[in-house]
């Protein structure tokens, strides 16, 4: 099983690459929601968050922040920006070696985000049940 | 003009809390996406990622992370996880202190993304062109 990203990183699959370093890249994603989305990749195959190791996540955050600045900076059209990442399929994880994604938005731009239809406001003792139930599966 | 965050780290507005540490804490967003929807906070105030400092910016993917592996270990439905940050009203930034948001996903949750009209896989050469624009801008 051959790996999209990991290609990438040998050389063997095409990429248009805005960064480079020794831990991560950035590269345009070839079904764009707005024009200049990119995504930030660790070189190292990580398939999930589990599996990310720390210096990689330090890099893949600060340098999702300069392509943020970068996007802002440029000639597209960027009144703000999204991070997204999906870790999993039943996130929408398609690739399974880690990408944070950069989106660039704009008024206008047709990229939101869809709610089921309960989304509202909850109790306080609903949320304190939640965060009682991941405080006790913290490590 | 008070800010949210920096009112639930002086302990002046309720919080659900998860976690907690010098530089960021997690919390319950009171309009959960999904049962266990929480946010990780840098203490430290930054209305956008453009005045994240590094430090901050690290700590804050690594509760992130820590964050999503709690959500699968917990006895909430969780089956996959999604990051999603928004920097600028126009990316749907709501309170003006950067939070990164951890949603725990499950098959039919009733979330998910909306996407524009046109969206579809790009020639590379339109690839190319968005990733020159933002080389240029990169600093």
């Amino acid at each position: 099983m051959s790996c999209l990203f990991c290609e990438m990183v040998a050389g063997r699959e095409e990429a248009s690459v805005v960064y480079d370093d020794d831990r991560v890249f950035a590269l345009m994603d070839i079904r764009p929601v707005t024009p200049g989305h990119l995504m930030v990749v660790p070189k190292r195959h990580a398939a999930s968050l589990a599996e990310l190791e720390d210096e990689d996540s330090d890099a893949l955050l600060r340098v999702a922040r300069r392509a943020a600045a970068a996007l802002r900076a440029s000639s597209l059209r960027c009144e703000g920006v999204n991070l997204f990442l999906a870790d999993g399929e039943a996130a929408g994880q398609e690739v399974f070696h880690v990408h944070l994604h950069v989106l660039p938005r704009f008024e206008g731009d047709g990229f939101g985000l869809r709610f089921p239809p309960d989304y509202s406001v909850r109790a306080r003792a609903e949320l304190e049940d939640a965060a009682a139930k991941i405080r006790e599966a913290w490590r």
